[in-house]
């Protein structure tokens, strides 16, 4: 019977690992089908880490999380290279369903398997991926500092994103499918007013395109015409998937989720379930920051600490 | 008039620091008398802030926060070295009234002020803060891994660490001044069914003793005997001062305050007053750790940008 079972490890999870074992926690294993580290690392930059930062060359998101499984590990964090097909729990205890039919038995569970942005499917996409499109303004924004950008899509978080942008770029392009927006009216009124917005209706991108330098711009399809538009970043906003499906039970949640899919949780990670905490970019109001991620992951490990001491060593 | 006052110079208010002006907040200061960096500074060793660790030597607080300031300040954030006395806000402007009487405004604040364990007085205390005196067992337990150690304290806080203490530690001495607790009677309850905790009542630490390699022991006066405890690491939990004072105005606070006086903040580090942002070890539920404290101020950070962007920029 494991102590804590971990699933995902990214920054929360690693974080909950180091903090649950260094906390005296024995047996405590991170599912994880790949290797640690998490969405960052397919970030060809990040200086937003406090604490590590270097200006030239860059630092990537690899190397920024190189250093983390050692030192996660070093109390005794177990890596299992195991896909986690669903948590249920009776009487106190969890079992973890594997990918290979196996079970496990945990007397908590850190759950921290992110979201995905979507992509959007437009040629290039892919390979550009990191290296000039992007789905984070907050994280990417600031490399196009006074120069002008793309943003894809026309929800909330898309002009939420594009007014962010506007902050730091020369331009944002907004480029949507329709000419009516899903976003809140207000938060649509604010980037119409604003300036350094163009919007691009009607649009699709057809091909983001560059060279192993980077993107050099976006065609966009716009009443059957191309447009042109010589971008360095095209940030793409087509929506998220909560990587929840581990906490699905035939059609409902083990916890409470909220519209969109992601888990409920207070401020000290704790979620609608006893003993199942959560972490990281799939919990209500995640900023989608690694220094964020990391600090629930920290919360999480202690938590489940508690748990396991008040419910299990009474 | 600044974009953002940061009032506080710990790792919630440098990296607050860095997202607001990063995201592209043009007039951002940090208030903060001494040197940025915060309380971990005094630690003689950290290992549980995630991509930055070294086994030998060992880490200091100083050395993980060394770099800090450069990044932090990179994109804009100005530190300037001043006291503040207070916080108002009227009419969607806030005031920073300054030691010398000075009076900056700002569009909107972060205040990350920290809290600050009470000493208990005994001799010794001083000179060994950080070197075998610690007031947190998350931080520093570990570093007694079957080891005794000794806890001061009767409350909730010292209950709750003496347990977490005996989750890594060999024996965990339990010293209080009376034989009733004020801890909560399951906690008191846990403690006692603990087997390693042993208690220590109507006592006090009269003294800790060790050289400059570290503790050797504490000197405990109980019923006029003294009692010699040969333990490397002694934890201190005689309450903490929550560092509220510049949110005072006459005898109420501008924003609401639970009755430990943290400040009560939602998932996104809103208080209930309308750009006033908490983030760190002053807020409720913090966990008091660095990792923890910045993801508060990176999220503080990102949501003064969404405030004045959105309340200012119409």
């Amino acid at each position: 019977m494991l102590d804590l079972a971990i699933i995902g490890g990214g920054p929360a999870g690693l974080t909950a690992g180091l903090y649950a074992t260094r906390g005296g926690l024995n047996s405590v294993v991170m599912f994880e089908m790949g290797m640690p580290g998490g969405q960052i690392t397919q970030s060809s930059e990040i200086e937003n880490y406090p604490g590590v930062f270097r200006q030239e060359p860059h630092l990537t998101g690899m190397e920024l999380m190189e250093p983390w499984p050692k030192q996660c590990m070093h109390f005794g964090l177990k890596h299992e290279m195991n896909e986690v097909k669903s948590v249920s729990k009776s009487a106190d205890i969890f079992k973890i369903t594997l990918g290979n039919g196996d079970i496990k038995e945990a007397k908590s569970v850190v759950v921290c398997t992110g979201s995905t942005p979507k992509r959007a499917g437009f040629r290039g996409e892919d390979e550009f991926f990191g290296k000039g499109v992007s789905t984070c303004a907050t994280c990417d924004g600031f490399f196009y500092k006074d120069k002008e950008v793309a943003v894809l899509g026309g929800g909330d978080t898309a002009l939420e994103e594009a007014l962010y942008l506007a902050n730091i770029c020369s331009k944002v392009y907004v480029i949507h499918r329709r000419d009516k927006f899903r976003a809140a009216p207000p938060t649509v009124q604010r980037a119409k007013n604003n300036p350094k917005i163009e919007f691009v209706l009607n649009a699709n991108i057809d091909e983001v395109y560059g060279s192993n330098m980077g993107v050099d711009g976006v065609k966009v399809e716009q009443d059957r015409n191309i447009l042109d538009l010589k971008v360095p970043g095209i940030f793409v906003f087509v929506g998220n998937d909560v990587r929840n499906g581990v906490l699905k039970s035939d059609d409902s949640f083990i916890c409470d989720v909220n519209e969109q899919g992601q888990i409920v949780v207070n401020l000290k990670m704790h979620t609608s379930l006893d003993g199942l905490f959560a972490a990281g970019d799939l919990r209500i109001d995640a900023p989608k920051q690694v220094v964020s991620a990391a600090g629930d992951g920290a919360i999480a490990g202690m938590e489940a600490i508690n748990y396991v001491q008040e419910k299990f060593n009474d």
